[in-house]
């Protein structure tokens, strides 16, 4: 299998949350043992990337920056989710981690984090194998 | 053939420009049927990434946050042009998405957008195809 | 061999470090000829991304803007650090370059640049061989 998906709940409008166990689980499911891994959304308000995930304090302080972090100018998209969407294509939807022996290759404090930034909502992540060069 | 290239006449300083459907024909070109696909920019003045590409409203609202977003600190720079490599290489010169039947695997709103930051210019897009691990 | 890396001592706080003979050094020793190469940190508190590497002036006034970029939020994580893991999460600890004929395939003005956001600190910077689809 070279694909694989898992659902998360978000429970805020703008919410950091740890997928790392997740995505452990769905390279496993895998089989792939190198290379890395492609993690993804299908979604346009929301993002994925790596960060801290040892200190809950980061979690909210993210969380923080992330809602005053998007400029004060005028929105015209009718939802009202403007900020959300320009949020998701600045940080991206997507991060590439490595694969070494069926797991991703993460730095001792390091986890993958889904970054919701228009729920609460039903979010999917998508994980998908790449193959060592 | 495992890569190849288009070209995108950008028309405004800031620009946020859908390429999915050129991204969608060179993937074509490629042949490769599953994997990812990476989409980059030589430019360090664009940036490439993945967002909502149904309302022209959202193009004009992220156009108009990415010009307010950066910084009003000194740039020496002798070409003016500091505030467009800063996003540049914030955004990213690329990015990779899933490719599953020889198509990239998006979200039902997701479109693959070129960002203009210091146009008009002339852009080359490429897209390289990825092997499934 | 698919990955490898070296060392960087970074000797100021926000610091943009061009990287990119050694990453060229690291895909001639993985010998991979086509693909790509993803380029990352095991770190928090920096992150790995493609820039100018010509004009010295593009190198302070990335590390201004980068420093002034962080919104004014209250930040709680007792190390202080907050803004560094805040831009190394948005920014992105790796990125993905095309490799053709042994080489990242970078365009004329681009570089491979590792941020620092949190020095001086000795940092590690991985390259893995990902393969052609």
């Amino acid at each position: 299998m070279a694909a694989t998906e898992f659902q998360v709940r978000t429970k805020k409008k703008i919410a950091r949350i740890d997928v790392t166990k997740q995505v452990e689980k769905a390279a496993r499911e895998l089989g792939a043992k190198s290379g890395a891994l492609l993690v993804s959304v299908p979604h346009t308000t929301a993002a994925v990337t790596v960060g801290e995930t040892w200190d809950e304090d980061v979690v909210t302080d993210v969380e923080r920056a992330l809602a005053a972090w998007v400029p004060d100018v005028r929105f015209d998209h009718g939802e009202g989710n403007s900020p959300a969407h320009f949020l998701s294509e600045a940080i991206g939807i997507s991060c590439v981690v490595p694969l070494e022996e069926g797991k991703p290759l993460l730095g001792r404090w390091q986890g993958i984090v889904l970054i919701e930034l228009d729920g609460p909502r039903e979010r999917t992540v998508r994980v998908h194998a790449i193959a060592a060069g």
